[in-house]
């Protein structure tokens, strides 16, 4: 399969989702919905939405029913880059080679424009055009706990915490399975729920989720250490330079990468039983160890 | 009726629903659920949990249907004082007697505190032990609405950007109806909606809340030049101080109000055909200008 059309054809369906279903926020205030649409479109890999995407695929769902859950996702991980990159958490001035969105419009602004995405990830999902009301309802559930306080938050704390101090290995892995896996896992679960899933292939896909999602922050540490800032949009060695847990710190750059290769074998052996539905899943996983950004 | 009564048993059910509802979060990370408890059991009034109670009441709706709302909507009340209190926002060091969230647990705790308290307020609302899953669906979708950036924090933005600006009336009435109505609005709404409504008493209750929320606000600017420190916890002339538009400032004591009692009038009116499992509701329309905190 062709992974970079899938990719952009995709990345387009999400583009023209977002805008479609944040189109009443073209109104006052301005400054507000300018500050949501910069950090929300400031060219993003559309990661979680494509995989909500491949995941309802996978099982036979219709690109429709996981349409809005994949717009939700990318407004959720929006939201907390922003409030990661606030001077109270990290601090950073660049993303994704342009000004951090308080960089842009202010610190209030930013606080305001997070808070007002996560709470459009909510509205957008409720929005799910699908008659199985349930499944709306059981995705929303996998959401908010993906993202809340024992998920994304808690991860995001952790990581905070642990700044300068050494960090024993299971405290890394709870921080990466929170702070990125969590969300990414959730993308997965939400597009075979909302496609219609059953409880085996739910699983399945919980374990290829579960992988990728660990695969991804292990990846995104070795990018940190051997990629281009040019590529990254951002500057790289920011990781060390804060005293952030990271697996090449730990484990190592040769071992992170072997332990990222594994996962990803693990990703695709968790959905083997499945058919060609799911191929652009297996290129995802692939992908996600493999990209240079 | 004995609103004193009916506001303590109401408050005791909504902080032992809290506390079941979040009791997941007593695990680890300990220092953010430390906050967000902290925050969320403060000795707040619980006013729109009430109103979400009293109006799930008022339509022949049993208390267990709208307690999971009535929960949610004190989380996303509190997110939002924990947000508006940072020192990007208003700067506040006092809430309800007591150090603001970030003044006793730091800044990027409160940040996250913030975010998990709205992101579990999703989930608790998807949790609502409810078989007519549209309900809940249709509650999720007010309660966003109502918190989204043309609600809640829609009318928080702009009185971030009116501070020390000579505002206009109808701009006043914009935050005010937004930043503090909005959400008072959904209470009430989702109360109904989870009640089984039909639509002619969701619009009576929607004309209520709508009252009653701006009523709500004046009579909270009021406080703020009139009231007792002691009572309300916190300093009184501050929104004077940040030049805050408000009632008072605009239209004087007086007139401020007479509006405030208009708005209870007719609140009382919109809910006239109501029979006496409406008393709740209208006693709290009436405590709403009484109050002194």
């Amino acid at each position: 399969m062709d992974l970079e059309r899938y990719l952009a054809e995709k990345t387009e369906l999400v583009n023209r989702g977002l805008k479609d279903l944040l189109a009443g926020q073209d109104e006052y205030p301005r400054s507000l919905h300018n500050a949501m649409h910069y950090s929300l479109f400031a060219g993003g890999k559309r990661l979680r939405p494509v995989l909500a995407l491949a995941s309802c695929e996978a099982v036979g769902g219709r690109t429709e029913d996981a349409l809005n859950a994949a717009c939700a996702f990318e407004c959720v991980h929006t939201y907390s880059l922003i409030h990661d990159d606030l001077p109270a958490i990290d601090n950073d001035d660049l993303r994704r080679g342009r000004p951090t969105c308080h960089k842009a419009f202010g610190e209030a602004a930013a606080i305001l424009a997070g808070d007002a995405l996560l709470t459009a990830a909510f509205e957008i999902m409720a929005r799910t055009p699908l008659d199985d009301r349930e499944r709306v309802l059981r995705a929303i559930l996998d959401l908010s706990r993906a993202a809340g306080s024992t998920g994304m938050i808690g991860g995001q704390m952790v990581d905070i915490e642990s700044e300068g101090k050494e960090v024993p290995f299971p405290a890394l892995e709870y921080i990466h399975i929170r702070k990125t896996g969590a969300l990414i896992l959730s993308a997965v679960r939400c597009g075979a729920i909302l496609g219609g899933a059953d409880e085996e292939k739910l699983k399945g896909l919980t374990r290829y989720g579960e992988a990728v999602g660990l695969a991804f922050q292990i990846a995104d540490d070795i990018l940190d250490v051997e990629g281009s800032a040019e590529a990254l949009g951002k500057a790289t060695g920011g990781d060390e330079k804060k005293g952030k847990a990271t697996y090449p710190a730990l484990l190592g750059l040769v071992e992170s990468k072997k332990r990222a290769k594994e996962l990803v074998d693990r990703a695709l052996s968790a959905i083997d039983g499945f058919d060609g539905s799911a191929d652009p899943l297996r290129a995802v996983a692939r992908y996600i160890v493999a990209r240079n950004k």
